[in-house]
């Protein structure tokens, strides 16, 4: 990668603007007029043609057709389809992805099958930082292993090679770090938990859509994610399960519904599971809500994931670099080198959640993580170097400004 | 119930619309034009204001209030919200219901919290004949369970009485068999369960919306069921769980996401379910899909699903007698015995499969069962005695004409 020098003016950053090769990728999104969208981490903006195929699929292939568009408008298909399609961002090739339910469930379903490769361990690891519903999940997957299993949580004194032996059956990694943005090493991680034997699932949630990943490259097990934010599907979007092709034949899924059956339709009395990755489906998919997903990816469709990163460093350095610069008391919590941090940016300050909510009021939407937290999701598809200039400007003049000190910032939401 | 005589004529039908207390109902419902819709078992028609809803959750909500709308819009709170609405039509006081992913998934995690409030027992009951995912959900379930199990079926040669005993955990009952239409007897039956010291789950997938159901008033202790036939919700929109208030409080959910913990965004380390019924809930619920079930209970509000009921009956009493008059070569499947059946009306008949294709292509929307079995879905909130009349004149035109003779009628489609 090309070091990027941030700009040093205002004017500079118009100038990066008017030569970004994404530059009209913006049009694909609808952002509010006026507003500054750091929080395509969390829930990405609405892609512009959502709108009309929704509106498609709600009045004519619901209303008019009705059942038959289980066919004729491919609505059976989706979670194949369009996981092949995601599965092509993250370098897993066809027949390894489905989009279906939730990421939690998905990572249930991925941690079920990896221990029940894996029948003589009775570990699983986990990261203490990970965003606690994969916590959450890997103590609910442990009470239906059908052994008793142990959780081992690597922390900030205890790193994985010292979790690592002979006892793991599954390792459950975050690809990027929710709070702080850093980036894990795909391919030396992946290689130190096959050398013990075990299996790895990465959680590609704050990455899909932002950051390369090579599934079948790294010889990557099972990766689970989500789809509502870098991938823009919309509100709590269906999430995605891969699956590497070589694991498929003898991996469980408990879960076990028609859907995942190999002959859905002949009505069997028992259950045989689908030869390949559509065993990992289960009951009927929200048909809405994939065809946001849809539209989703149609509007990256023809973009290189390479290229977005390679925008998305840029637009993380030049807002540390800015923020370093103004607004010094913040504690910037994401890595420095580009190579080792995600498409967000974190800093620790104590007054956090008062200024978020200032620069909310002030047209910059990020968001907050107790304790201390600040957390801007940077996506480069929509957002310009100007606007990181001026979300800056604004950041330096809440924390100079002492917004803390006015009691309408203080009052506390409880947000996805 | 006062007993319905079926009209004589086509001439009685349109008096009967004409005082049909419910008539007002159709115009809550797109059914389009010269349609007559007798699949609203399979997917309910759209509730007329859905579309503007969904316009709006799409282009407001998400596209210009975006993250914020997860407080602002009610979004986190709808699984529950929707639940209680839900339960109100099934006899279930609130707190007691959600809505949440798919009916396969809830009866998982019904079937496991069951096995885990009945440590002893290692039996899980099910009907042969019941709509196939929930048989490979009990298989699913049962490997999950933490210790050996077995399933019990039940099937023509073998009654429920004989598989009852202090070995079963639980039974997993249809309150309306998905081919046949038979009602089953839920007082009856819950109260044998509990007397074997089981306990029950209750599949409402064709009852919900249309069919009175008693979960409080009967000791219920699990239902769970879809909310796109009779609830018409739109495809594939998320299922529902009932859990009694009595047992939430052990009733473990294996599938332990953050959206079920008792304070999911205070980000603790462990998991710590929800005290009430939230425990049963995982990950992040597609919004755009539980706005078409929010739009499809508006449709509803006001109506006393005894009256549905009532007009049901009357439905399917007339639909029989039509179809018994006109084509009395097709074998009567559904109980005569307006008490002992739910709301479809099923006939077995070799040459079915061409028959219902020849209905399609003459506006009469059916479906249809392998290997013999012709399915329609009687909704009484949409449709009209005329249609019902129609409809058997266009069945038996089709079965007089030999429609099978026709090479057209017989390639088979996949339908859900």
């Amino acid at each position: 990668m090309i070091k990027f020098v941030a700009p040093q003016s205002r004017a500079a950053c118009l100038a990066l603007d008017a030569d970004d090769p994404l530059r009209s990728l913006r049009e694909r999104f609808l952002i509010p007029d006026g507003l500054i969208y750091f929080d395509g981490n969390s829930l990405g903006p609405m892609p512009r043609a959502a709108a009309a195929a929704l509106a498609r699929t709600i009045e004519q292939e619901w209303a008019q057709d009705l059942i038959k568009s289980w066919n004729s408008a491919g609505w059976f298909d989706m979670p194949s389809r369009l996981g092949d399609r995601i599965g092509a961002l993250i370098g897993a090739a066809r027949g390894q992805t489905v989009v279906c339910v939730t990421t939690s469930i998905n990572l249930y379903k991925a941690i079920h099958a990896a221990v029940g490769l894996r029948p003589g361990r009775d570990v699983i690891v986990a990261e203490a930082g990970a965003f606690p519903t994969d916590l959450y999940i890997v103590e609910g997957a442990m009470t239906a292993a059908g052994r008793p299993m142990q959780r081992r949580l690597i922390r900030d004194d205890v790193a994985i090679e010292e979790l690592l032996d002979e006892h793991v059956a599954a390792v459950v990694l975050s690809h990027v770090d929710y709070r702080t943005g850093e980036l894990i090493d795909v391919a030396d991680l992946t290689r130190k938990v096959h050398e013990v034997g075990a299996l790895i699932i990465w959680d590609l949630c704050h990455s899909a859509g932002v950051i390369e990943f090579a599934f079948d490259a790294e010889d990557v097990d099972f990766a689970i994610g989500c789809t509502y934010k870098y991938l823009n599907g919309g509100p709590g979007s269906p999430a995605f399960i891969s699956v590497a092709r070589r694991l498929q034949a003898l991996a469980h899924n408990p879960l076990s519904g028609w859907w995942g059956h190999a002959a859905p339709f002949s009505f069997e009395r028992d259950f045989r599971p689908d030869p390949g990755i559509r065993r990992f489906l289960c009951g009927t998919q929200p048909i809405l809500s994939l065809r946001g997903v849809e539209a989703a990816l149609d509007a990256l469709e023809g973009v290189e994931i390479a290229d977005l990163r390679r925008k998305s460093s840029a637009l993380t350095e030049l807002f540390m670099a800015r923020v370093a610069a103004l607004a010094p008391e913040l504690e910037t919590v994401t890595p420095r080198d580009p190579a080792l941090r995600g498409s967000q940016v974190a800093f620790r300050f104590a007054e956090g959640y008062p200024v978020v909510q200032a620069m909310i009021e002030r047209g910059v939407i990020g968001d907050f993580r107790a304790p201390d937290i600040m957390r801007f999701g940077l996506a480069p598809a929509y957002l310009s170097y100007r606007e990181i200039w001026d979300a800056a400007e604004i950041l330096a003049e809440c924390v100079r400004g002492e917004v803390w000190r006015e009691p309408r910032y203080r009052h506390r939401h409880a947000v996805t």
